[in-house]
């Protein structure tokens, strides 16, 4: 068994550091999704990059699978070991090394989360301006090329990475990118390993841009009797370009959720949520803008507010609207879409996909980050009714096919995982030979992160 | 002879679109920079993308060398034929092939120029911001990943470019990215092949991300004793987050040689130049605080407008600084160098290279994109003297090793090419394997722009 000879090599170096109770195993098994569980046959916690290079090593020798995991959040299934393996948590390679506040970037290691990040800035005026939710760690957040609410102004990790240590295949430990804002020379290997998914190497270091936190933040909220109010703000927002920091899309259903789960009080109607940041005339400016922009669309009640409890409320809400939907329904599982259009064609393809919901009678409420065209819907389904799973899944299917009929991308954000594979041939068509050549070429034995992003051979 | 009876293969192909004469093949031989002529066996002229891949299959068949070519602007060498072969010209690829204002974004040919782009947005409200200072060509920018004056604010090529169709070594075509604002499925090839210098395929389609044009625009000029009090206003305007459009520096040599040149009266001194976009009062606010900025740091004379007119002709002083620099010494050449350190670094790395420049004796003005820690030193060489010819690669070379030591990158926008070849070990150590790895992946018979980026077999 290649498996079980890695494991009895490995155990010598990790000693207590490689885990093997069910617990553990079934913890890097799972995902907040709809797989089944699929966990690793042992969990190495490293503590340096040197012992991640001989963790692979290992397995390379062994041809032994290698999976890396930070928070356990992604939504793709990124994270399963569909073939098992060992699971190589960063758990404990979770420090900052190195903050350069006069070049506002750091670097820090692949298992710290986005909170903690942004805990260690706050005395600096600086932050990690890229924020998906869920309170990720770095590395995922890398490795997913992940984005969210502060995307549309700040960009992705692609924008924000300015480099990377990373293990390959072969145990080889490589540097890319660096400190300087730009470069020219060679291949752009930091964006090629940024959204690789581990499927290339592991990410044990990561050199970050760093902003400034802005003098002045406001917040904005208001309500639309229609999606296509909302979206119409949106667009014309974007064109006239105005900075918006943050501008987020919930449907009437998701208000209604989150109303019930944290007890706001928000009529049951589409609204859009904003954020601008700014110097004060900046954001008084910027708000002002959207405000004669939303009331063109008929927006009705815009509210703004410099305070910062009005403003951490409503991102709470924003953040909890995942969970609020899931507490809708009891006992649901969620499989979330993730359909990302040029901005143009946001309205028609949210129509299409919430006449499709209306028809197949699935409970579906649809938020996103609309600045930058991605919206999610949020399939609730009961896993033990059969009928119900399949009517969710061909309704993803369906919507995937329509992101790509309006010029658009299946994922925005979750990335490829497991849960788009099926989609990969569609959006990239030859493109994705020559992905999974660059994948034969740094890991030919196919042992990184098998059956992600690329077709396990 | 492969690259004959490449050459057979392809007359009946292109017909008088396969030039041979001298000149056009000395045309495609030469450079701006110091390189000797090596001029390729034939240029081809394509009017389509199909026909690329015609050429580049033929070439494969008889594993002939292909170079691509924009407007020949490289300074490193990119499109020089050292190992002979094809010369493939996009001159005929030069259409706007959709324009999408509401989403603003473009597709384009590879040889529509920079000016040419912009010439046809100017009606849209719209425009592309890389700005090299050449009127170089949209694919040759996308395929050395360049930037300029504009890249503080808007980005370089690997920010703007949004999708490709390139056509690779062995005649496939393959469409990359999208109109997506983002996208996380799969590996970043579009990042890949931004940059790549011809080196893993030919690019024959863009697409690119436009701006707004601002409300309002203003310039400002200022002069310093020293390059210390200019960079020091660089970094804290920076830090502070004043989203400056442009903010060059150009040392007292250059000021004396524009001067000259263009007519112009700057004082003998180190100046900043800078840009400001946005609405009215945005522009009016940047520009105050970086007016009390400079003057903290012992700035002269800040003086800004917004005329079109003076900021048209700050700006064409700007662009013609290279050429006012060649003409104060009749007969001369340029080895200009590309260094990219981090900020904090900036001051440093201008002062180490300054008091070189004079320890040799060399005639080498300093001017820059000090935003991005970017600098060029404008060394002046008489191609006939061969010690000053060595000093002057000599001194590129301590540059190099300087930029690297403070954490820098050897080419900020330049490119490898052949130029910076000797560099890249040191830069990427066995991250350069890795490209190397890449490239045998895509390219196996190493036909694509041989020699530059990668070293040849």
């Amino acid at each position: 068994m290649t498996i079980s000879s890695a494991i009895d090599a490995l155990v010598p170096l990790l000693g207590d550091r490689l885990a093997r109770s069910k617990s553990e195993l079934d913890h890097h098994g799972g995902s907040e999704s709809y797989f089944p569980l699929t966990p690793p046959d042992a969990v190495a916690y490293p503590v340096s990059t040197q012992e991640v290079a001989a963790i692979v090593r290992i397995c390379a020798d062994h041809k032994c699978p290698v999976i890396g995991w930070g928070a356990g959040t992604s939504l793709e299934g990124h994270g399963l070991a569909i073939n098992g393996g060992i699971s190589v948590d960063f758990a404990r390679m979770n420090r900052v090394l190195e903050i350069n506040p006069e070049d506002m970037d750091i670097r820090v290691q692949p298992g710290i989360s986005r909170e903690a990040l942004n805990d260690e800035l706050r005395a600096t005026g600086l932050f990690f301006p890229v924020d998906p939710g869920a309170n990720a760690s770095l590395g995922g957040m890398a490795s997913t090329r992940a984005s969210g609410t502060t995307t549309v102004r700040y960009g992705s990790m692609r924008d924000n990475v300015m480099g990377l240590e990373v293990v390959l295949a072969d145990g080889r430990i490589i540097r890319t990118g660096g400190r300087a804002r730009k470069s020219a020379a060679g291949y752009d290997l930091t964006r090629l390993f940024v959204g690789a998914e581990g499927t290339l190497g592991l990410i044990t270091e990561l050199t970050l841009r760093l902003h400034g936190q802005p003098a002045a933040v406001s917040s904005a909220v208001c309500a639309f009797d229609s999606i296509d109010g909302a979206v119409a703000s949106v667009i014309e927002a974007i064109q006239l370009g105005v900075p918006v920091a943050r501008i987020e899309l919930v449907d009437a259903a998701t208000a209604a959720a989150v109303n019930a789960y944290s007890g706001m009080d928000f009529p049951e109607k589409p609204h859009l949520l904003l954020e601008f940041h700014g110097s004060d005339s900046a954001v008084q400016e910027q708000a002002e803008t959207v405000g004669e922009i939303v009331v063109d669309h008929g927006g009705d009640g815009f509210r703004w507010s410099t305070l910062p409890e009005d403003r951490n409320r409503l991102w709470k809400m924003r953040h909890d609207a995942y969970r609020a939907i899931l507490a809708s329904r009891p006992g649901a599982r969620a499989i979330v879409t993730d359909a990302c259009v040029p901005i143009s064609k946001l309205a028609e393809a949210i129509a299409e996909t919430r006449a499709d919901i209306d028809r197949t009678g699935l409970t579906a409420p649809i938020l996103g980050h609309v600045g930058d065209g991605n919206f999610h819907a949020i399939l609730m389904i009961d896993e033990s009714n059969a009928a119900e799973v399949d009517a969710a899944k061909a309704l993803s299917g369906r919507l995937a096919e329509r992101a790509l009929r309006l010029a658009g991308t299946v994922t925005g954000e979750h990335g490829v995982g497991y849960g788009k594979l099926d989609y990969m041939q569609a959006e990239h068509g030859e493109g994705w030979a020559v992905m999974t050549q660059i994948k034969k070429a740094l890991d030919p034995d196919g042992i990184m992160n098998p059956g992600k992003v690329i077709r396990r051979n």
